[in-house]
Parts: structure tokens; sequence; C-alpha cells
């Protein structure tokens, strides 16, 4: 496909947005807010982030997530985007297709226009960058500094589901599509999230590194401690049979260091919680509360019978095992 | 090099502006300004926009400039930047640094502060893109839709030294050093030029893909044609003792398409020429008249003697040759 076609069949129709001229000059006009908004950027490389047999149209849906879900996390909503394709010479018109048809998807599904990017076909493999910008829902982006002691931790969705899909066993695939699915188009939260961020949250990241990593995070902004408790993370129908038959080689625990989940993951003061709840509940989007701050600082997880669990050798055991 | 030491050590550094958080949460805050601004992206991949022996310094600086370029060429003075690496698992520490120094360097020397970015080790080529946020000097951003007929054809250093560059054999690298630095590092017009143009051009764009394609860009988006004199396209002297020594294989006019100059080229009133003029010679900044906009469709050269020439083959001809 020549890059003339690329841009006028696949590219120019994703903008929406006087400003960007229909991506026929060399820059967009920068879009204004009334309030604060927020940058992002997120590059997919072949074989590091996705694997070269995913389908392109899922790898396009994962770049476009990916960076809403930074948004989201900080109290944003995804606005406009820019894209940078290095495409291998060897791709195909329908596998350009497949790929623009992933982005192009998920730019419509969360209401954002495109507004300026740059495209090569190169020699090497496929590389693609987005940058997004988002915004805030309210006031300034929540930050990962503001967790303070007695804050309830919550998260959206459930966790571990992408982890699961991208460990498969190829005979397990059919078994649990769900779960080869949440790997290949992580189910981020509703845009709606990012007025709940905005409104009570205290601090806020979204779940890539794996959920203790990216609480770790805010821990460590934040000079506090967190409490989380295994049984109060939420997992799938899906994950959980699996756990259930999958002959104890993974358990639950793990889950919470695979990463990739884009969910969300906050901390808000004790006193909102029930205007969290009934929120979550008015706006039908999955919210739990996973544990507390405390002071001191680091991670700390209690096992489903109460007692605390640590990291030896990369797995968790009780503390009383060492 | 870990990715936190990259960070911490290389790209941190380079942060300017508190919204950013020094590159530790997951985005920035949007930069505001009180009048417009423009955002554009570039990206740069091995062997297709700089070749695998070229300085990776230059190759950060040239990333840069790319995209200063287009931002001065609308009328804006680049600001803010975000960068996403995608360094091959074989490059060396010292590698890392030379590309991080070509960036820092010109970041610094653009007065500009990185707000973003996004950093991957891979097993592919090296492929780099910025984005950058300009604010316009005046106004809104100068497009390429606006020349009028009977404006003057103006552009800003000089053309030809990039592609000459690229195309030395490598027994004349030595002999004309000045040309292989005008490829590795384009020498685009001092900020200032952002000012003129705003203040001043009714349609613009920089030479990327060569002076006749860019010029023949803003026609088409006029609806107007351009008649431009060769005698009047300002060329360097190390561009001038190429052209005289090299036994007749490239002359004056091939200069035209070659590209990567990098340079401003725009449309302004006729009378404005006394003031655009004055305005050069106050800041030092080389200016060339070079021709006019007619009525009618396309670009047409008029050769030393002032005949015409037009493209066969890929080369310049008088029009009665053919």
């Amino acid at each position: 496909m020549k890059e003339f076609d690329l841009i006028q069949n696949l590219i120019a129709p994703l903008v929406r947005f006087d400003g960007a001229d229909g991506l026929t000059d060399d820059v967009s006009l920068l879009p204004r807010f009334d309030g604060a908004a927020v940058i992002t950027t997120d590059t997919l490389v072949e074989n590091v982030h996705f694997r070269s047999a995913d389908p392109l149209y899922s790898v396009g849906q994962k770049l476009v997530r990916v960076n809403v879900s930074d948004c989201l996390a900080k109290g944003a909503k995804p606005k406009f985007a820019l894209l940078n394709l290095t495409l291998p010479n060897s791709m195909s018109d329908q596998q350009i297709r497949d790929i623009m048809g992933g982005v192009s998807a998920d730019l419509t599904y969360f209401e954002m226009s495109l507004i300026g990017g740059d495209t090569t076909s190169s020699p090497t493999d496929l590389v693609v960058s987005l940058t997004v910008i988002g915004e805030c829902a309210e006031g300034a982006p929540v930050r990962r500094s503001g967790a303070c002691v007695g804050d309830d931790i919550w998260v959206t969705g459930t966790i571990g589901d992408s982890g699961l899909g991208l460990r498969l066993p190829p005979a397990e695939v059919s078994v649990f599509p769900d779960l080869l699915q949440a790997y290949l188009v992580p189910s981020v939260p509703d845009s709606q999230i990012a007025e709940c961020i905005s409104l009570y949250a205290n601090s806020s990241v979204d779940v890539s590194d794996g959920l203790v990593a990216d609480l770790t995070h805010i821990v460590e902004c934040s000079g506090v401690r967190a409490q989380i408790s295994l049984s109060d993370i939420p997992v799938s129908d899906a994950a959980d049979r699996y756990l259930d038959r999958s002959e104890a080689t993974l358990r639950k625990e793990d889950l919470l260091g695979f990463g990739d989940d884009y969910q969300c993951l906050f901390t808000a003061p004790q006193s909102v919680r029930p205007v969290i709840l009934s929120w979550a509940s008015e706006n039908a989007i999955r919210l739990s509360r996973i544990g507390k701050v405390l002071e001191g600082q680091g991670v700390s997880l209690l096992g489903a019978d109460g007692q605390p669990l640590r990291i030896v050798n990369g797995g968790w055991q009780h503390e009383t095992n060492s």
C-alpha cells in the first residue's frame, strides 16, 4: 500500500478535529481545554509487547488501550491521539488494514480523534507508538503521590486474566477463550471511571507492571504502606476456573505479579467509601476494595487465611514458612 | 543500561516543566498557552532515515530538528517534546549515551523541555520518535493553503547541502566535510524565523521532500502556480564548489529534488518585501526570494538563461529539448 493511500483511506478518516486540517499539513493545532489536560505516549514493539502471531487488529486495539488506561487512571478522558507507524516492508495491504481496523475501532469506541502521526515502511519489525491527550474530568490529574494513611485501596475490573491469557498452553486456548482475549485486547474500564477517580481518589495508577508493582509505585511516591487481602482481589470466572483446574501450577497470588491488566488502581479516603460504592453501582462499573493504606513502607499481602504472605524466590509464601 | 538508569540519568534531566512531574508518573500535564499552539510528530528509522554507520549523536540531533523544522515553518517556536525510544538490545551503554547526548544538546539549544516518553529494548533496529508541541509566535499556524497570486516565494538558508552530503562518494567526504555534516545534522533556521513567518507569510512548509515537491504542496493546497528561478536558489559555497568539480554528474537543478534541507519555504505578499528584507538583515537570518506566485497550477522553473525547464525522465531539461 502506498503511503498516500494509507493516509487517505485508513488514517485521515479517523480525524474528527478541524484543527488537524485532515492531516494535510505538517502540524495539527494543539487542542485547547477549559480545564487541565494530560499527555502520555506508549510504544508497542513486535516480540516485546505483542507476539508476531497475535492478530494485528488486536494489536491496534491494544495500542489505543494502553494509552487510554494511563489517562483514565489519572482522572482524564482520552480525547486526541497521534499515531506513529513503522511498518515492515513485508506487511500486506490486508495486514495494514487489520492493524488500522483495530486502531480505528477503539478510537471510535473511546470517542477520540486522530490529530497527527507519521508513517514509515521499514526493513525492521513492527513498531507502533501512540501519543494521547486526555482532558481531566475535574481539576488536576490524580498523581501517584497522594495516598494518605487510612485510605481505602480500590481496583477496577478483574486482575490476572491478561497474564493468564499470555501464559495459556496452546491446548487450553479453546477452553479459555476469554483469557486469551483479555491478553490480546485489555478490557480497560469504561471512560466514566475518570470522573470517579478525579472526584474521589487521592492517588492512582494503572495496572500495567502488575498489581503489587504498581501499588508499590503509589506507596513509594506517597511515603506510606499498603496492605491488601488476597481474598478481596477480584478475578474473573474464567480465571477462577483456570486456577481451579490448573493442577496447582499457578495460584491466585501469582496474578498480582502478571501485569498488563490495564485496570485502574487508586486510593481514596474511607469517608467517601459509600459514595464510591453508589457511584460504581449507578455507572455499572466493577470496583473492588482490596485493602487499606497504613503507616510504614512497602506492600503487604494477607493470604486467604488472614496471615501475611511475603515474596520468597519470586513466589508468595507465608511469612512463617521462611 | 537498565531502563531505570537510562530514565534517571539521561532522560529525566531533560525535563524543565513541573507538570511533567520528573517523568515519575504515567502522564504529564499538557502545557497551556495564551495563544495558539501546534503539535507534530516524526519517526526516524535505521536504514530508512539514517544509516547504521551515522554517528548516533547526530541521529539524536536530527530527530529533534526534523520536528523543530515542522514547527518553525508554521510560525511556531518548539517548546515541549515526548520521546519514544526503541533501542536494539545490542546497543552499548555508550551508544545510548551518544544518541541521548544529541537529543539533549538540541533540546537545550532550542530551549525545549522533555515532558514524556517511552523506552523499550527490542530485538529490532533503532526506531525513534519525537512528538513536539510548539507555540505560535503570532495568531494561528501558517498553513500550506494561503498562497495568493502576486506573492513572493522565500526560502531560508541554502538548498541541497544535505542531499549532496548523503550522496558524497567516500573519497570526497574529507574534501567536503560541510556537506556530510549538513546531511547528518540539518541546519534548520534560527527559531526567530517563526516570528517572521507568523507575521508575514500567507503559506509555508518546511523543505523535507525537496524544494519543488514541497512547493508543489503549497500550490496544490492554494490553487495557484509557482514560478521559481534557478539562479535565485541559494546554495552554499561548499555545494557550489562540489557542483563545479563534480564533472557534470550533478547540476544545480538536481538539488531541488533532494530533500532533507529542513529549511522554511513560504510565500508572502509583495508589499511586505522590504519589511521581510530588513527583518532578515536585523536578525541575521539568510532569506532568499526565489520566485513568485501566479495564476494556474504546478511549479515552473526558469533556467539560468531565463528559459523554462521541465522534468523529463526525472531530470530537468529545457522545454525545447523534448
